[in-house]
């Protein structure tokens, strides 16, 4: 049973699941990863073909049941669930909490133990993309949910527990402020200039050329001037379009082909690094909104964040987004993409 | 050389500092980081007594050069140097920077390589913070700062590369958009209110009990209601002071004693866990303001953020901020603090 509590000294809810401490773990809280051994695939996986009656049941899959492609579940340790429900209660004027309610689902990418995103076929990813865009209009649908973050974890320094590729999404009953934050900075650019922020940078990035690391006729990868960690990916869109929700099926494989090359420059630059890929996506029902544009975020882990962000929410970057884009833009060459 | 650079999306400023790759690295830009190996002290610690020549020139030190109790001088990879102009400067109108200009300080809170703070004397712990508070003060003398961070480091997973114990201090030449809005926050409650938000929450903490870890005359330890993270700590004055840099002299023994407690409860009950440590303190010239309150935090590093919390902001916590703050005070007992 999870709860959320509001933090009124910055006003974020941060999610309360005791029930995710079940996961493997040394006892004190202290998460045991399992590294990714690509070359040996987990008898006992859990994502594999074979395995499924060790998920929780099934609520999509493509291909059916014994011959899927990508297969969707709840995830075992819920952050959200969608029994419960949003009630807020204020116990003193500081306190105030609600009902863990939401939605946390399990996306494997693949039935193959042993093969990363960047190696897939585009067929097989414009498949997963649909999927991720299916299940995200779904929970949409329920009118308690305020915003879908889907998300990917890569390796075990990007948090992931199990190596067998896929990815995850949270339905959250209040908008994460970060997004919220993000959302009305937008919004007061476009008041002010009458244009989407994202898509004027995306303009002046074309016009300096210097951090772009990928396009084709329908997306651009840049790495961002003002990027948080080294080797920071940012993948948008050329056309406007608010939401991943209204991206139409005949734009899923352009979006595919600049995923996997944006994916293969990555790992064949820095060698396999841990990373995590995140869908920021505009409020529930302003999908149709001039003001925002959604986005992937490819986040290398490299480093650890240490004292100074944690307090600050500043970020140190050790590598010039324009290094960084010559580093990646040569590791296509190499890597053919 | 370092340069700051302006996220139009989220008004955070990041620090670009290619210097800091110069650290003990793999060559792909992952740091080395020497895991702290307390019953070894290494010979070529550059923060041991009698290695000073391998650190750059003395900022201050208490008790003179060859029998110094605490010692400060310049990060050798600083993030920001004093010596840069915070100039502004506007590429495109997407793309505006400044120069990296700031400070980057180290404290070495004691002599001892292989003593952590929670063994340290009380009369130790009262140097080290005077020792801050003066640097801190120091260098909000000079109008081009706007903000200084204190904060440390401890164990490998807490991002830390040297292993004898030490404090690091950054001034930045802006306010760092999360204090920024953690001051709007707080001067919006006192607006509407008449009272500090820190202190609000104090006295319900207290009127509760339930998540209070440690409490003397002068201060109150607890784990916050929305904590973040497992066994998050929040160390706060009972009476309102906007500012660390104003607490009077004859309130660091006592902060020193609910310091030395909580770590020490930390210590034996998780084991010596990894942690950062932050002061959050008023901005430059706000220190006698009544709607801030300076606060420190401890944020032990057990769990690792992944994606839905690095796209969200928003925090997944495994572990009920009452059930944390009975762990601790039990774990109080048994190190008999």
């Amino acid at each position: 049973m999870s709860v959320l509590r509001f933090d009124e000294t910055t006003c974020d809810w941060v999610i309360f699941a005791p029930q995710r401490a079940l996961r493997p773990h040394d006892g004190l809280g202290r998460e045991l990863k399992e590294e990714a051994a690509p070359s040996e695939p987990a008898k006992l996986c859990p994502f594999c073909p074979g395995n499924e009656r060790f998920t929780p049941p099934e609520i999509a899959a493509v291909g059916g049941s014994g011959n899927w492609r990508v297969r969707v579940f709840a995830n075992r340790f819920p952050a959200l669930t969608i029994e419960e429900n949003p009630v807020r209660q204020t116990d003193a004027q500081a306190f105030q909490s609600m009902g863990g309610c939401g939605a946390h689902e399990v996306i494997v990418e693949t039935p193959e133990h042993q093969k990363y995103l960047a190696q897939q076929s585009l067929e097989q990813i414009e498949t997963l993309l649909r999927v991720l865009q299916g299940r995200s209009r779904d929970l949409s649908r329920d009118a308690r949910f305020q915003s879908v973050v889907i998300f990917k974890n890569h390796g075990v320094a990007a948090g992931t527990s199990l190596p067998h590729p896929h990815w995850q999404l949270i339905a959250t009953p209040v908008v994460p402020r970060r997004l919220r934050l993000k959302h009305i900075t937008a919004m007061e650019y476009f008041d002010r200039t009458g244009e989407c922020l994202y898509c004027a940078i995306t303009r002046q990035e074309l016009a300096a050329g210097s951090r772009i690391i990928a396009e084709n006729p329908h997306y651009v990868a840049y790495v961002p001037f003002a990027s948080r960690v080294p080797f920071e990916i940012r993948i948008v869109p050329r056309l406007h379009q608010a939401s991943f929700q209204s991206v139409p099926g005949e734009r899923l494989p352009t979006l595919a082909q600049i995923l996997r090359q944006v994916l293969a420059q990555l790992y064949s630059g820095l060698e396999n690094p841990a990373f995590n890929l995140t869908i920021d996506d505009a409020p529930r029902g302003d999908d149709d909104k001039e003001y925002f544009l959604w986005h992937m975020s490819i986040i290398p882990r490299l480093t650890t964040p240490a004292g100074f962000e944690l307090g600050s929410g500043m970020s140190i970057n050790t590598v010039l987004s324009e290094d960084a884009a010559v580093f990646l833009r040569r590791a296509s060459v190499a890597v053919g993409a």
